[in-house]
C-alpha cells in the first residue's frame, strides 16, 4: 500500500524539514511513501491561492481510486495503536493508495472536507501546518513500528 | 510569571533540539522561560534511572510553591485557546512559577502524578518524549501570541 502526503507550499522551518526527512527515510524501510509539494502561490505573482483554489489543487492531485484522508481539527482523534489498526484495515480491504491532505493556515475548503474518506485530527491543540506535517510523518512511522511489533522509543 | 520546563535527559534528535531552541528564543519576548535538563542516568554507570527514581529527581527540582503541570496521556486535553486562558487564570491568581514535567519513555511514577496540580495530554496519539517537548514549547509560544492577540501562522 502506498502512502502519499500532499502538502501545500514548501516547509518553512528548517528543523521541521529535517524532521520530516528523518521520518520519511525511516518509513521507506516499511512501506511505499512519498511527499508531493504543491505550489500554494499563483505562478509569477507571489499571491497565495484562496482556500477554494488550494482545495481544487489538492483534490486534482489525488490519484483515481485513492483513499483520501484529510487532516482537520474537527476530525476523529486516533490513538497511535488505533491509527496503526486503521492501516491494517485498509491493507486488508485491498486499498492500493492512501493520500493525506494537509491544508494551509486557513483550513480546508468545504469541497475538500466533502471529498474525504476520513477526517483525522492530530490533537485538540492547533499546530502550524508545518508541525502537522511532522506529526503525521512521525505517526505513520510509529504505526508501522507498532504493526511490526517493534520497540520504538516513546 | 515564570515557566520552567523540566526535562529528563538530553534531547536526542538534532531537529527537535533546533525546534525547541527556536521556540524558546521566541518565547523570551513574552515571558520568563527556562529549560532545566536533569540527568536520567546514574552517574558514571550509564544506567537509566527507574521511573520512581526519575520521579523523585523531577519532584526535587520543582521550586517550592510552583504550580506543577505534568504531561500525561491520561491528562486533560486543552485547545490552544483554552491553554492560553489557563495561563491567564494562573496570572490572575498570582501564580509566580509554573513547572512542566515531561517523563521518560516509561511514563511518570505515581508519585509524580499525585503531586501534579494539573495533568495535561497533548494528543490522544503517543509521541516520543522529545517530540512532546517540542510540542509543549510551541504551544506555550502559541498561547502567548493568542494572549497578545497576535497573528501566528497556523
Amino acid at each position: 500500500m502506498k502512502h502519499q502526503l500532499l502538502f501545500l507550499g514548501k516547509i518553512k522551518d528548517k528543523f521541521i524539514e529535517d524532521g520530516v526527512a528523518e521520518y520519511a527515510s525511516r518509513l521507506q524501510h516499511y512501506t511505499s511513501f512519498s511527499i508531493t509539494i504543491l505550489k500554494e502561490k499563483v505562478r509569477g505573482r507571489g499571491k497565495v491561492l484562496s482556500p477554494e483554489d488550494q482545495g481544487k489543487l489538492l483534490l486534482q492531485a489525488v490519484p483515481q481510486g485513492a483513499t483520501t484522508v484529510v487532516l482537520d481539527s474537527n476530525g476523529k482523534q486516533f490513538s497511535s495503536e488505533a491509527f496503526s489498526q486503521k492501516i491494517d484495515q485498509w491493507e486488508m480491504q485491498g486499498t492500493k493508495q492512501v493520500c493525506y491532505l494537509i491544508g494551509g493556515p486557513d483550513g480546508h475548503a468545504d469541497e475538500v472536507l466533502r471529498a474525504a474518506d476520513l477526517l483525522v485530527s492530530l490533537s485538540k491543540m492547533t499546530f502550524t501546518h508545518d508541525m502537522a506535517r511532522l506529526l503525521l510523518v512521525e505517526q505513520l512511522y510509529r504505526a508501522y513500528t507498532i504493526k511490526a511489533g517493534e520497540q520504538y522509543h516513546k
